[in-house]
């Protein structure tokens, strides 16, 4: 893909976490994008994100699932405004509430998939629905709410 | 503290988990121990770590409060039947659902304390309640509920 991630357009101050943070050297780097209405992004652990062995460690599910759908909202923000991503006022996102429901265990050793779609986006409050599936099966099941940081923690 | 944590009595194959496993090199070893009717485990994030600069990532929170609470099933587990935690057969459980309310933001450079508390154990099942502190500051609270693992998978 050509196109940028919705993480490449966050400033630098915004581009740290662990989670999906283009200037983190030690952190997952996700990217994610628009697919029709929904949004995606893929993940290939390593070796050493297991739980027991064979299988994907669920602290990594939970922070797949939440950096994509803290970027999910901030894309989703932009798109009801119909305007690009790299526009004033920007959006940023974090995470009020994270619920993950595993569904059955996740192999490691293939690439993830997460998606998300936005169930609700009310005041400065997105809710979404996410999965993540393995081999084409849905292995988990998350729902998030993000909200827009306060503007003045946008300035730093 | 002298005495062992919860997750030095998991067995070899039970001790590779990111997050608790003494094994995993690249992880976050987390260790839990009984302090009255409640569990308490102890974690100093590393610097990189960050969701936006000076606060925690919300991906580790959820992780530290997914594994505490696994170990927290398995000892209520053992102390529900009086048995110590080197005695069989073992009990070891994997995380079914889990729930992070991020309250406010956590900073980063202390240690952070999770502490967890049992709601009920019923069959196969453990649900508990936890919280996630900084300098004394309750800053995440947590719902998980704990299963299991199939003896079939125990044998491995």
């Amino acid at each position: 893909m050509t196109e940028k991630a919705f993480q490449d357009y966050y400033p630098d101050h915004w581009s740290q976490c662990y989670g999906c943070g283009r200037l983190n050297a030690h952190g997952l780097q996700i990217k994610s994008f628009w697919d029709g209405d929904e949004t995606v992004s893929t993940f290939q652990p390593k070796p050493y994100h297991t739980a027991v062995p064979g299988y994907v460690y669920g602290g990594l599910i939970a922070s797949l699932i939440d950096c994509h759908c803290t970027g999910t909202a901030a894309a989703a923000a932009y798109r009801a405004e119909d305007r690009a991503m790299d526009t004033e006022p920007p959006f940023r996102f974090v995470t009020a509430a994270l619920h993950v429901d595993y569904l059955k265990p996740t192999p490691l050793g293939v690439p993830l998939e997460i998606r998300a779609s936005v169930e609700e986006i009310k005041g400065r409050k997105v809710v979404m629905n996410a999965t993540l599936s393995a081999d084409g099966l849905v292995c988990a099941r998350g729902h998030v709410v993000a909200v827009q940081v306060p503007d003045h923690m946008m300035s730093k």
